[in-house]
């Protein structure tokens, strides 16, 4: 199980040795506000409970957040924690539950780790080129409804069309 | 005093309404190598007392640090807080110090929010370009002279000629 | 001065005792998006740097985030904190440095208090018929602009008509 | 279980009562380069990914931190977890997992512990002559290979020459 999270969380390209300067892809508050309004739009037509929807770059930062109104402020605290960690590991919280308990008689204590979250609902969101740039994490509804909608909102970011 | 507070927040490029892939020039380990090297040889050649040094990126996450031989754990705090509050400030910390007093009979309060030190010997690191890669704490020596080491340090890594 | 604080701190409606169910006015998400969408407006005209723009319910609880691209982390813990602060005291936050130094020999500590700050920038956003719904902070440009633009979105807020 | 535990925790040398004046072997900066040197060298030759690596002194303070290019934060977040529990346990963090679960229907909850982690990746530095000088905590590759690559460290600095 060591294997699997390890094996995640190092499949950034690595760029030791770099000589001249070198630069990675940025999450944009434009992709941002496209993973919400995804996201939203598959809340709506789901008929989903209010949500809290945080977005975190690839170093861990908020770069968006939205509470909607008539949710519980505990979910407000559950993604950016979701978000934060899908950001930060570069893996959905649920892969990191099916780590936890890769071994079910012993769990390896990631929700110990400081900020690390294994609830369902934080999605890594990838570019159109394949580059992590940071977290989705969303809380309200059912945890599956909370991930698929932090999958519609990198499918509804990734085939936005801006001209 | 606001003012002078304000402009050196934002003064990095504005690219609202990206819609391409957007990119960001990334501090690299062997710059941050660099700083270190620089800053050591320089407190070296003025026979400086044991030092630490922090490098956080401009995202604020920590990329090096280092504790030399023979400091105290208090300059290592220090060297993290300098270096973290460069970094994501774009600032000096001895240029917030002069923000902090511009109106020396009303201060504003900069050291109580959150990470933040006035502290002198926390220095911005450009990259030759002129891209804010992040920012080079040092403490351990009398302030000025960290914050030469931290100089050093930077003239050192945009000199460097690597084959 | 400290009759001031009071006064200020003291002029929300007192419900002690009430019989009947009680309501208050609360921010709605549609509210706090016209906030930064009056900011944002204001900041495009007026040509000025990248900002962060946080907005937090009279409770002190995140409602809407953002954090333009190419603005340092910094802006975004100053708009936090900036944002909260108006929220919860429901003053602007130069009002509070006003206060702060009311008697200019005998400053008060506000900026000790925890999470309070007395940087401008932090404004409290009324309803139209005059409830404290919030605070509103901004961060990133000179900090009377950060202001400016806070009370831009709050106008824009109030004017805003939707059918 | 707990006498196990108890065992590996008190391998230290007992110098309660000591007369003359006390010395510790302590961790030099060249002795944590050392290990540095040697995981980066074993990790290139077994092409793994990009590590962090933070190394700990047995005071439980950070004495040397690298983080490679191209590497995720949480991997961070780990390399420090990992190298202060073997730092302030003198234990493997993989040891602690086996104490952790050595009655696996009790696990005694280590993680629980603070800052403790038992995600296998951290090592305990020994001296040439056996002395406790610290913890090695390495995350970024598969967890065995982090151990590996610790273990490498170590072999190196016991092994380095310096004239």
């Amino acid at each position: 199980m060591n294997r699997l999270l390890a094996m995640v969380l190092g499949i950034l390209p690595c760029v030791a040795g770099a000589e001249a300067p070198y630069s990675e892809e940025i999450m944009t508050l434009q992709q941002a506000r496209d993973l919400i309004e995804g996201c939203e739009r598959y809340a709506t037509a789901q008929d989903l409970p209010a949500l809290s929807m945080a977005i975190y770059d690839a170093a861990g930062n908020l770069k968006l957040f939205v509470r909607q109104d008539g949710t519980t402020v505990a979910t407000a605290d559950f993604a950016h924690s979701k978000g934060r960690t899908a950001a930060i590991t570069a893996l959905t919280t649920s892969d990191l539950a099916e780590i936890e308990y890769a071994d079910s008689t012993q769990p390896l204590g990631i929700p110990h780790l400081g900020a690390l979250t294994i609830v369902q609902g934080g999605v890594p969101v990838p570019s159109v080129s394949g580059q992590h740039l940071g977290g989705f994490g969303v809380s309200g509804a059912p945890a599956a409804d909370d991930e698929a909608c932090g999958r519609a909102g990198i499918e509804h970011m990734q085939g936005a069309k801006r001209e």
